[in-house]
């Protein structure tokens, strides 16, 4: 099943056969308290800048959120979306839990973004889902409920099947919800990423629709964590995830774009062979400067 | 179900709930033309340094190899089997084809070895197991036999059954069966990792017996191996790998470190975060001297 978003110039396919999708995390204020307050001050420098090194560090699409308490959550996200799809040529994550800034984003995006997020909830789901299907968009579906985040993949399924359902039944295709099997910090529950991995399999089983989730959140508290995210999306990508928003540090690019190639998603190694090269071609070009 | 394996005065246990067993690859000319000569010449002074490079790298078990071309392998072998009993308390994997070789090497151990290694083949089993089993010892069953090496998954597995009921009848338990389900290079075939995790999952969960794989096969002949490794690992772990004859370089280690934590195998990150304070020190130490 393919899910594909588009900025005005680019398509991106998310999909079980296709390279791992890496959705920049960056250009969100949440835990960054410098550039809440650049934000906060009208500043907006950082966001062209913060796009275009994920770009060059190999993002296929950017995540963009705009929370932060007490701002006018549905201009400054407008204006964050202007910024990065004037920067580069990426789909974007549109990234808000305020139906008006979703709204507002949907407004100005020009192409197929993914719409972050919805969950399990009714009245989220007939909040959010008629705005998705209007706008021709795609949407990520959180495992989640009002009874909270469940404990076991099944009950993660049961709420990924309802997603799924309910989404067609407003004219949005199973190919257009991509499910967050959810990813909760290893660092408070031992049993944390095993849950997920299991969740994951069990989705790609049963529904076979795309996944995503936040892969920082594992390693949220622990030293390392480029190494903890370099570990894991591997395996999350055998069990069936197809893309993350996640962080475009060196170490973790590396292990997905080695995990495509290991998983038989990079035909020969080709793109693997290709960057290697360009690495060096360009490292040699510095030593010679 | 544990596998335990002893040096003189330390055991290591690997099994599906203990952190991955790291067993140090680099003992082993093949491929290393100067040591190679350096062997073959009487100089050997490289295999004490060897292992200790590798303990200090995280190792929790050493692989030792003599395998020369026309070389007293039985008297190398020995040779090389004390002076790293003497370097380090590692147990140790004696590693060759060579069935004198194989009892040489069990004649100057001192503890439980793990011999590395026997195939499926009827000949090879009758050779090596009385062996084993007089020994005590633990044994690495290859998934092929005198057919080859089996394209799926079911065929390797049916090998594996095998050798484990072969070493039964000759009073080796399942949990001194350690099988390897074979790593093939994916430069060579794109399914190679595919076919390779789908085996360790299916002697998982059809015999439930301890495995390890030459984790090094996977990146033959591609760049940036230790990239490739690191993200084979955890998928290899993921799946019910529970050993790897492997490099000790840092970012591999790090990526079997990581995945012990993520699997739930290291408590609350208890042996990452000593890990990685030790290492802060040591950086501090070295930047302050």
């Amino acid at each position: 099943m393919d899910t594909i978003l588009e900025s005005r110039t680019k398509q991106v396919i998310i999909g079980a056969d296709k390279p791992f999708c890496i959705i920049g995390e960056r250009i969100n204020p949440t835990g960054r308290k410098a550039f809440a307050e650049q934000l906060r001050g009208g500043d907006l420098s950082t966001v062209a800048a913060d796009a275009r090194a994920q770009a060059e560090a190999g993002a296929d699409m950017l995540d963009v959120n705009a929370g932060i308490p007490l701002v006018d959550e549905a201009d400054l996200l407008s204006q964050m979306l202007k910024i990065v799809q004037e920067a580069v040529d990426l789909p974007i994550c549109i990234d808000s839990s305020v139906i008006e800034a979703l709204e507002a984003g949907l407004a100005v995006y020009e192409g197929k973004p993914l719409v972050n997020s919805v969950t399990g909830e009714d009245e989220r789901l007939e909040e959010i889902l008629p705005l998705v299907g209007r706008h021709g968009a795609a949407v990520i579906g959180l495992a989640n409920d009002e009874t909270g985040i469940p404990e076991t993949p099944e009950q993660r399924l049961d709420i990924a099947r309802k997603i799924v359902s309910v989404a067609g039944d407003h004219g949005i295709p199973p190919q257009d919800v991509v499910i967050d099997p959810l990813a909760m910090t290893v660092g408070a529950d031992t049993e944390a990423v095993t849950t997920t991995l299991q969740t994951i399999k069990l989705i790609r089983d049963e529904l076979g629709v795309n996944m995503c989730l936040g892969a920082s959140n594992v390693s949220f508290g622990l030293p390392e964590r480029h190494a903890l995210g370099a570990a894991f999306l591997p395996m999350a990508a055998a069990a069936g995830l197809t893309s993350a928003i996640m962080s475009c540090a060196r170490p973790v690019v590396d292990a997905v774009r080695a995990t495509d190639l290991l998983l038989g998603h990079d035909a020969w190694g080709a793109s693997w062979i290709a960057a290697h090269r360009a690495r060096k071609a360009h490292e040699e070009a510095v030593a010679t400067r």
